[in-house]
């Protein structure tokens, strides 16, 4: 049994993050936090939590969470964690870091698509990149997560094992991904999505760069990835559609399902669907799996990966972490 | 004024059709039909159009609709209009057929796609394709005009001019495309598409072939599409997000955004959008234009092109196709 | 032909004023603002006005305005016209505010549910209150139209003939009426009506002592509603289910549906159903109608009435009531 | 542990139950069955239930139930039910049927509000009421349970305590009550309910009778309610808007929220809110929860109760029934 806490527990992620930790055995949430104007019980907040969770929602404090947790789940907006992560480490805590600050390898890159000064480089070089698919050791032994972003862990899930097999032609990645609104925050307006569908950040989403920094290490040389975002009038789910050309030599020497079967047969939260038949949101939503369909053409591959966009691509994927970091059973908690 | 009929009168086709043609002043509708039970007003149908359109709405009689009408709309399921077309051009008559029975000129792709066997190849071979923006003079003097389908409609659109310059790999276009449930009929079950979104028909959508032959006639040469529809939880309209790589000696040549202007300067309808902004669906639902924003990048163009599926996708097309038949103003009645 | 202007041009109702007073043959669009960082063109805010409108919007100056235009719409927030409509009337302009800054004849009724102090008591003494149902040939006449709330006009527009009958018990009216999240304004969050829906505000809504207002007026004796707003998870439409005990006298003297229908018979907007038919927001959305469904109980009658809250709850009625004042056909522009 | 059986398996209530006991740690499915065409495994229906649950789903065979199961689930449609329910009571199993077959106590009343005649008495008058607000020692000792319908347990729960007080005109109950399309089953169309709302069965639908039951046993008089049902554009979901006056020399002599928090207190399933406060969905979708917010005016109370019509309405009360028939601790396997 351990005590941890969420800073920024009031967003999606946060939520998501204390619905889980409710139900999970092995797992005390004693301390929340969150930009907040007054310290509020947080059933106030979440009607839903109310007898379950009795705690006060103030501004987040690194002493009072490190009396309180020996990990601490950051559920912040992009550059908030930097402030966070030094202290809660030096304090001995573990870190889920649920932000993209401590994914980005090269921290120009981070400068560039986030459009500030990182100021934290060391534990950017400590931090583990928290895709347990991938990761799994690294993980074990970890102070820092970065948990991975949505659309790259749907991405990278889905494209790992076809780079693994050098049969494809990386120059050609085309990922045309689409995600429900969950995924621009609280706040974001219905009027803006109600009966409507758009690309956004065309080729320039900060998700980019982070897809071509781990599939550029699975394939051992630098990849640059086609990726085109789109907004889905729904809240939960992120559905990528991914188009890959084959090597010439390739042909038909190997069977993709059977591979991508082998390659993840010991995950407990990915599903590789038979040749010909597709993930929908529906199948993923609400669960910590990402499912992925196949159909491999004359020249080419169609690679359609699901996850929702909260759990396997936020909060539920934090939570798998979490367990490998104490030997809990790694699906514990998670459905 | 010319007086008009409409087979299929209570689908959503139809019912736009009825919409469109209530308001244009060039046209009585004096005959509507559909696959019913029993013949009813319409109003009863579509109590919106209660006291604009005083029909009986029967099952379709050729003879009937030839005595009331000059021209007819068929907004019938594919294979449908066959029993109707030729009996309606030998009475004289006019026919815009919304369905998909008359665009194939390849006959055996036909009945590969629609598995049947097509009876009536010799208007096959009369019927003009009834994009205004490819065979404009065309229309002006047809009998039987194929209005297009609504995937290629927006597909087609957004890759004649790219195709016209010759910069491009024509072997590696690909469109991913996402529409409105409309699209799949009336009857389409809420429990299919609510907080849902997936693929479907990959690869083998009936549509594909209809883009290949008509972006192989603007290539001269044979040209086959990589074609992934998707199912939208929303009720109107088509966004394709469409990838090509360019040919290696086009490099910068040309502006590709200048050249879709020049392209479609004098289109009513199809609306191109300044580099690096691109459509969304709000801005086409409701009207018959196709909205189309482009994005260079070194080696790859992005295009992206928004219709509504039910207008310019559909009976906006059929109406234009009908304006143009008739020498009317071509945006009269439209929006 | 008269030139018009839209201060809160970028809002719901000002989009919706822009779209039906671009196709309205009698009018132009000469001057539009709204509370905005810095001016830009109208078409950039709303890319389907490109082509159509080529205005600047800016800050909202009287001045301008007034030299431009002979009327103006004011479809500001509440509390915001008040600064605007002296002005505007002194400089001998028209003024339909959609507002509710003059639509309560009770001062402190107003300061009460908008929690402010009214500074303008003469002009609202001046306004005329406007649903043409009830004060169109005032309305010729008016200089100021404080232009009624979209719950008031379905509300008043369900009730107004049942009143007048004097068969009812006045003291047990219950109006539960359902919106579309438009009414709570562009930025409404999706996360608050997603897959949701609440009753807010019960029996405390500030729009409660408009429909008391008119409704006590018809009467001739003061009435007070029980109005219990709910937000839908859909953008247009109000949909207001009413409910009514009988006095004990009535029993069954008068069949109500042919009430409605001689109470209404010369109104354009206005639909009244068959008995045990009623409306759906379907059969109103995008229109100017008010569609008007009855059943009668033995002691009890249901009422239920629909419309487009941004259309004849808003914009559409601001522009039927400028066709009154300027005595052009009522439903010219209008569907 | 004990082995269930589902018939009705591939319907909302049928996919909910077996979500719902595959966690459940004293349940193993052993049967399931559907009025389907071929048999297929369940996995192939629903893919999220792929790896947990490895049954073939066929027609409902009651011998092979009989076998396998203890407790058999019935989720089939109306008049379904009664096929089933004595072979299956005669082979010695406990039944709780989520259909109304069992629910009317009077035979006559069936038939004429499901239009057909019962042909099983005898069971009528064994069956319990599946409410366990109200009958849970009966249920604890039942064969058969009546599962109520979703309807009729928000309108019961929402005006029990109320009724007990016997402070309010009983005769002037009115229940508007809004359920997400998952009431209307599976095949129900997008088009009937994308951006629209309408009302249904205004005041003659099915669960009236079932409401009046219910509360005329407790009001120890004849009630009829005044209900009319609304269909809204979301899938889960029943909210419960009720208007109660209050009977004349009540006044104020009992502060109601006190009373319903003391008539529940022991409720596990049962959240009441402070005075103002009011339910929403989201605070019970996916919950076994009805929750319950009261405001008192001076002569009339507002009653708003939410619940998940398919867990609360349907397949949670069945499985909170069950762990009361085998003692089981009461919230097991729910939330």
């Amino acid at each position: 049994m351990i005590n941890v806490g969420i800073f920024g527990a009031t967003g999606y992620a946060g939520e998501e993050l204390i619905g889980i930790l409710l139900k999970h055995p092995q797992v005390k949430i004693t301390y929340i936090a969150a930009k907040i104007d007054r310290p509020v019980p947080i059933a106030e907040i979440f009607p839903k939590f109310g007898n379950q969770l009795d705690l006060i929602c103030g501004l987040p404090e690194v002493k009072e969470a490190s009396d309180k947790c020996e990990l601490v789940f950051l559920a912040l907006p992009h550059t908030a964690s930097i402030d966070f992560v030094p202290r809660l480490l030096s304090a001995g805590k573990k870190v889920v870091d649920l932000s993209a600050d401590y994914r980005l390898k090269d921290i120009k890159v981070y400068d560039t698509f986030y459009e500030t000064a990182h100021k934290d480089k060391a534990h950017i070089d400590e931090a583990i990149y928290g895709l347990p698919e991938l990761y799994r050791e690294d993980i074990k032994h970890a102070q820092l997560i970065a948990n991975p972003g949505c659309y790259p862990t749907a991405a990278i899930l889905g494209l790992a094992p076809a780079i693994a097999t050098g049969c494809l032609e990386l120059d050609s990645l085309i990922i045309d991904a689409k995600s429900g609104f969950s995924g621009a925050g609280r706040n974001f307006a219905a009027s803006q999505i109600n009966e409507d569908f758009k690309a956004y950040k065309v080729n320039v989403h900060q998700h980019a760069p982070e897809i071509d920094q781990e599939l550029s290490k699975l394939a051992g040389k630098k990849i640059k990835v086609t990726f085109v975002p789109h907004l889905l009038p729904l809240e939960r789910g992120i559905l990528a559609t991914i188009y890959v050309k084959k090597a010439q030599k390739a042909a038909k020497a190997q069977n993709l399902v059977s591979l991508y079967k082998k390659f993840y047969k010991k995950e407990p939260f990915v599903r590789i669907l038979e040749e010909g038949s597709f993930p929908q949101l529906k199948d993923v939503v609400r669960t910590n799996f990402c499912s992925i369909g196949i159909k491999e053409e004359t020249d080419q591959v169609i690679i359609i990966a699901a996850i929702d966009n909260l759990l396997k691509g936020a909060s539920g994927q934090a939570v798998q972490n979490m367990n490998i970091m104490y030997n809990f059973p790694e699906q514990i908690g998670l459905v």
